[in-house]
């Protein structure tokens, strides 16, 4: 399989690299990407990435990001952080992606544990997650070609619990490499419109 | 209690009004408003609503819109329309108007039945409510000074079945009165947190 990992050299990314092994051809995007450049915030970048990509049978993407705020300090313009990478840069990769995808491919976007289980300054992530995973269950149901569309909520990883693991108090944090098992379940199984949750 | 209905004439809006019933002060908002002006698609025009109504005991809104597009044609464009106003325009509701809650006040916003029960062309308005409804899960868990918030989530409307009936096929439409209770439900009862579903 041809597979593009968005946000490849990341904690999760590189895991999903590794547990595809060398059975596939992943092709690595990102900010620093491997073999392609992206931001996913940006809806010229993600063209690019594409045109330059050409026809994959999978699209997973592990990058994203948000911003922890208070709740009484989050602001519109904090929020957006999240509403431009998050949200609209993973949802923007599918509008975006179908016609690079091949019949009977995929697309495997991230939420997380946060909106499900909720921590204090994590309401504008929660949200950015939510609309991700309500657009992958909506979106599941109208995908041409026998495209399918799946989302994995990872927990607090391991490998980022020193700079995040005051945020979440009382969490068990697990390893990257098993949150990426998720991905290859989404990208070689046959599930549609899941939200996989690691916990 | 002096609530603040946004949306105060539209399907379910004007039904709010009616079901709070003579016991209340209810300041009625929206884009023809008749108490107050607002686009909640607008975050100066949000402010200019806070600043003219003052101080209250609740904010209930159920306005904001969001596009039907067909998955292989929703653009990043057609897209924003729900983002701005249906998702920003009533997580903005919330981040600016904390100040102007009374202690122990609450935040009624709108999700809908399009995220947990999908239809054709609804993924983009499904992101939107999933935004909401994760946002509204996460928040109340932060909220300040015992202020509540919960989301209604109601089914199409009798009162708009006609117009979008199409889209809802196998739906069982409920009328507008039905669902104004769910947002009584919310501000007079002592629920947070909670996604009050009408299905």
């Amino acid at each position: 399989m041809r597979i593009l990992v968005i946000g490849a050299s990341g904690t999760i990314g590189s895991e999903i690299v590794k547990t595809f092994g060398p059975d596939h051809e992943i092709i690595q995007a990102g900010r620093n990407g491997k073999d392609v450049q992206v931001d996913i915030s940006s809806v010229e970048s993600i063209k690019n990435m594409y045109d330059q990509v050409g026809k994959v049978d999978a699209v997973v993407n592990a990058a994203g990001g948000a911003k922890f705020a208070k709740l009484t300090e989050l602001t519109p313009e904090i929020n957006e952080v999240g509403i431009q990478s998050k949200q609209k840069g993973q949802v923007n990769l599918v509008l975006l992606g179908m016609d690079y995808v091949n019949d009977n491919g995929s697309f495997t976007l991230t939420t997380g544990i946060m909106m499900d289980d909720p921590i204090k300054e994590g309401a504008g992530i929660a949200m950015a997650n939510g609309a991700v995973k309500y657009f992958v269950k909506a979106a599941a149901i109208e995908m041409p070609r026998g495209i399918r569309i799946n989302s994995v909520s990872p927990t607090i990883m391991k490998e980022s619990w020193e700079a995040l693991g005051s945020y979440f108090q009382g969490f068990d944090p697990a390893p990257a490499s098993k949150a990426a098992l998720l991905y290859k379940k989404s990208v070689l199984g046959a599930l549609t419109g899941k939200n996989l949750e690691m916990y």
